[in-house]
């Protein structure tokens, strides 16, 4: 029965809406049936499936990266920006906007190759703590969004993550927290090279971005990597709303779903300020676009993952 | 028994190394066990699941869209490299060089959407005939690698293509000719742009080439679509020797496979001599990289999908 999906969503339009799409697209014969094949969900990431708040995850790791690099070369830390990470300076920080913020974290992933960026993530992951939730990063997912992904799976929906975050280092929690795979995560890359190392071929990261997955890049690599229009994306600022708006411009049925973090109580209440991720437009002009809005507080009967 | 298997297989060496290497990564508590989400298997399209001979079908194709925009600018058959391909002109095509002669096949697929571009490469493909072979285009797809691509992936494996043809071309057959989702399917790609035309989201199709995907940027594009070491490879070019190194560099147990082209009888005889896509290398350096050589002649029962 209804009661029974989605338990940590709250009844109201939200969960209505969900469950209502769900129904229509996978009734056979029905007018707004998609097969298997078609029925693509895009989830952002950083404030969508997990908490971004102070800053995103990214930036803990950078942190910690820093710290084992400045052992070897101990001025970086008096170089900014990296000064600024190690001392939590999130003015300075948010200076270097989004994207040159986050391409100053992917820097200290430069020179080590893939397997060996995968290894040092896992280990950083499995001990880190959410400095303000105190609790691992990895359990500060949210409860209702894993609830969501499996009830889409279930449903036939294939599940990814398109995110402004470093790739690889989703691809480390992804599969365990989410129960998506390597392949599903869409993220910012670093560019690679083929390298022979005692006869053996390693991809090396390089300190050149390959792309920077926000905004309409978004998009772009939802054409490159999935190779099909979304019927249904989920996000929670204005580097999501070129994929909304995607996912709701496609011939058939099709649902936008905003997260709006108005829950200052159980975890944070923020959107235009926050210049690391700002939500203005999206939310502004949220019904224009037919997107529908999915307020924490109201729509959330708990929060993170027990 | 085994005999059941891979039924258009002939008995010997090729289809023993298959068998035995996907017994052994399937055997639970076995030493070379592989958990299912890293059974990952890499194949190239062009030479590898399908024809490719006397070129690859993206170039069929680009003559047909040449045709049709001929008709709007008539000016375009007397310049090259169109002309070539109108005249099916080999020498001319060839003297472009592999990125060069694909390079100028996509430049006829700028400045339409990506759906658009489905719907023209499914009408193509529904009706198009190979030159030589005189049966359509998707049914010159190799039987025994049909066969394997279910084999394996009853196996748990996912299989994926990794080819130097156009993304959105193979996408328009890889679903039904190979049980291979959009998704799974990674190849050469134009850059995209997000146009707004009549208040709908759409990707435009721009000229500028994204990758292309041969070569070392075969593993590239695997680390960045899959993030993940395939652990089998399969092509037949020296466009593929680079990932099918990088799939025997792994740690645990991996299969490379190269399919040698030597049955003129009931394909094409050919490898060093194909400009376009030449076999030196890979075939010259086999033994030394752990890549175990299929030849068509001895090795296939059938060739192609009846």
């Amino acid at each position: 029965m209804a009661s029974d999906l989605l338990p940590s969503w709250n009844s109201g339009p939200a969960r209505d809406a969900i469950i209502d799409f769900v129904a229509r697209v996978t009734r056979e014969g029905g007018a707004d049936f998609v097969r298997p094949a078609e029925r693509i969900a895009t989830f952002d990431n950083d404030g969508t499936l997990w908490c971004e708040q102070p800053l995103q995850a990214q930036f803990f790791f950078a942190d910690a990266r820093l710290k084992a690099l400045a052992e070897k070369d101990p001025g970086m830390k008096e170089r900014q920006p990296f000064k600024a990470f190690l001392e939590h300076d999130l003015k300075t920080i948010a200076s270097l906007g989004k994207q040159g913020a986050f391409e100053a974290a992917f820097a200290t992933h430069a020179g080590m190759t893939v397997d060996e960026f995968d290894a040092i993530a896992r280990e950083w992951l499995a001990t880190a703590v959410h400095p303000k939730l105190g609790r691992p990063f990895t359990r500060c997912a949210y409860q209702p969004q894993i609830e969501l992904l499996a009830y889409l799976r279930a449903h036939g929906f294939k599940t990814f993550i398109v995110s402004g975050g470093g790739i690889d280092l989703m691809r480390a929690f992804a599969e365990e927290v989410y129960g998506i795979p390597n392949e599903q995560v869409i993220g910012s890359s670093l560019k690679t090279r083929f390298e022979v190392r005692d006869g053996r071929v390693e991809m090396l990261k390089l300190s050149e971005l390959g792309s920077f997955d926000d905004r309409e890049v978004k998009t772009q690599n939802i054409a490159l990597h999935i190779g099909r229009r979304p019927i249904l994306a989920f996000g929670n600022s204005d580097g999501d709303l070129a994929m909304l708006r995607y996912a709701k411009s496609g011939k058939g049925a099709s649902l936008a779903l905003l997260l709006h973090h108005d829950d200052a109580e159980r975890e944070f209440a923020y959107d235009r300020e926050f210049r690391l991720s700002p939500l203005v437009d999206a939310l502004d002009h949220a019904a224009d676009y037919g997107i529908d809005v999915v307020s924490m507080k109201r729509d959330w009967k708990s929060v993170f993952v027990p």
